[in-house]
């Protein structure tokens, strides 16, 4: 029996995971979705991509347990070798003054976004090196390469986060892996994560202002081609950081003049 | 009479420039490719990519020179509209140390890298904006995020040109101008520039010991599929900046320990 | 009774920690000097100071116990309001590779160099706001700028305390926080710090290597100057991040050509 | 007879420039203080320094001018050996689009802002080698670490002087020559730089807003204090890097959330 190749993202939401969960499953990878809650709507996801002709599958995994992803790990490398990660966990808990931010919030921050990656890297990598390759992408922020105010758990846990993948390409570049750090900096056409922040009613406002879910905002979808474009790279010409963000914004060290 | 897509390639040699305006090409633009020098060697790239079936034009152009530039866009234009623009010239010469960097050499760098791009796009953005959209591809490097010993004139001209494409993008993405700044850090397998700096001898030595052309150093061809992605990307999920570099090889920040 | 302005150093070794004290102490500050252990040469440093005539304390903590911070600093508060604070605590430990890195190695080193950040700040900054300012001094590494091969810890723990500083800067200046990050980018000649990591051995061959303690490796009581300089700048000229690295040694950005 | 050391300014207008000059004369320097035009203005800054005790020299100096600058270092060091330059020349133009940058415009900031770098290192470092060492502090603008509309030529012109500054550096700092790049991020409390640029009316209405020359804007005497402290850093301990704004300000990579 020929195992498939696989695809496994962490924090399979309605945005930027699972849009790249059905891109990769469009092109022939089994997709394994995991997320945290919403039961339904990961089974959604899934049917969704089996309705298409793809493969998938669903897992629901509370990533800052203790084992967890390295059980998530294990689980998916019975369906077939694990190809591509992409890590997706984000800490965004919008804007928060220090004097609001609990320390256990800090600490949950770094938990998921920082310490869930190495978690994974510690498992995953040394699979991949002992095939000979693969692939791992990380969705990041523009607080990974600066700290605003009301951001100082996500900053510090996305700042951390981006050292942690420059340490892990260097080290592992040359066995073939290949780490991808992706800064997504604008706001994406994200229902459960934008839209919950915000609210719908805000998160209506914001789509009507920038084009109603046309373009303004980035569109997982759309984003979901880069994501596969650099899963796809020829090893003699790797992308380890690249931003996105969408035409109609400014970049994060632009203001208006 | 509908007229021809064009990707025009200015510093079209036989590395990234030449790779690019041929995978243009076979996605059915009309190439567009402009070098100093080596008519032959032009020619040669001509035909060949017409002999796939592609539709290219060969450009003989010292971009130095007063007016080159401004006069080899309307001389494309009158082929069909510009949509996209690789600016591939360079001013690698070599490790210099300031003694032995005269002023002239080190101003024509910058006139070369920096002073050349901004020419293009005073005369490029415009025409593109009128047309709804277009897309500025840049080819960068190391220099152009850190200086080095013996890089005065390189490093100047490159950071220069890097602060440019941001100034470039921050006002003309909302216009639909797609501006993208891509990093090369590592050596480029290309007889025409690595080559002819290193010399036959030493170039040989170099792929030999990173692996004879495999994938040791920067494969243009492989290179060409993230120069055309970016372009294609969907306007509300733009690249602005990404680095390429060979899997074998070390990123600019990093040393061996 | 007037009581003293003091300057609490998190971090108090050999190296810079004890040297910023005693410059501070000198400048006519209660040096208020904080370490994990070695009660001896703490004594030692505060009767040293004592003895030339300057105020210090000497507080052993161990800063990733449960309410050790939030305890030294109202222990340090009945001395004299804190001024300044040096946040001096490293999470450097020598090149472990991911293998090596246990999870327990990962997480101590963000505890210590980013979660004891953010501890100190919650409880020491309102106190300078309410008092009108205040200045807090972070030591920082390349680490928090570049991750590298083996500094998968130290990296994530440094590259997340650099962005919780521009959160606390970007939230607390303008009610006269001075944050200041500053960059150490190289080896220092501190006995208790890069003395123990390399070995007795080891560390006196750096030193002979490099001038024997002269100028070679960063001298701790040079930099001091330095962190006492931007102690004192005046709020309309606020430095928030410097590097400090000998003459003798490159860049991190910079390798021998 | 034994000469003066010297402390030379590029630049020396009513801001910045002068201020340092001011510092260094009385740290006991010669201030040889050259700028394009203003003599009267030139003379009263220098009788203003030597009504206080202090050296200084004036110098009206053309800077774009072939050999402006090598005479001048020559005429300079007949007073006696420069120590310390400040290279204070600026580019900046305010906003200007695209379209309303002439190439002129373009190529006459990157002379000034970068080529004027570069021809003085060509004559000034050589000799500080040969005496073992110097200095060359060298004020930057925000406009060297990101473009931004309006900001084609400042960037382009300040970004490769970024990078020159990190090549001197690498090539030089063993041999004694420290480079400083010190980015002044904000607007500076300077009546003949941006009083011109804004015109008198906006910029008092600027002053109002900020604290009418209180310390809402960089007090230019008070950054003399940093300037001339760099100048004097230990060679175990030097900055080569750092930035300057006011406390009031947001850093450049934050905007209001």
């Amino acid at each position: 029996m020929i195992m498939e190749k696989v695809c496994l993202v962490l924090g399979a939401g309605a945005g930027i995971g699972g849009s790249v969960g059905k891109k990769f499953a469009q092109e022939g990878y089994h997709a394994a979705l995991a997320r945290r809650s919403d039961e339904a709507g990961l089974n959604a996801m899934v049917s969704d991509i089996q309705a298409q002709g793809g493969s998938a599958s669903g897992h629901l995994v509370n990533a800052v347990k203790p084992d967890a992803i390295e059980n998530l790990i294990a689980e998916v490398e019975a369906i077939g070798p694990i190809e591509v990660v992409l890590f997706n966990l984000g800490a965004q808990i919008g804007n928060r003054s220090l004097e609001d931010t609990p320390l256990k919030t800090f600490e949950l921050g770094w938990q998921m976004a920082c310490n869930g990656l190495f978690r994974l890297a510690k498992v995953v990598i040394p699979l991949m090196v002992a095939r000979g390759g693969g692939t791992l992408l990380v969705t990041s922020a523009t607080a990974a390469v600066r700290g605003n105010e009301g951001q100082h758990s996500h900053a510090a846990a996305m700042g951390g986060r981006r050292m942690l993948c420059q340490s892990l390409n260097a080290e592992y570049a040359r066995q073939g892996i290949h780490v991808a750090h992706i800064l997504i900096d604008g706001a994406v056409d994200a229902p459960d994560t934008l839209g919950k922040m915000l609210g719908a009613e805000n998160f209506a406002k914001l789509r009507e202002a920038r084009g109603m879910g046309n373009d303004g905002l980035l569109l997982p979808e759309k984003m979901a081609e880069t994501y596969y474009h650099v899963s796809q790279q020829h090893r003699s010409a790797w992308t380890h950081e690249l931003d996105l963000r969408a035409f109609s914004d400014l970049a994060w060290w632009n203001h208006a003049p």
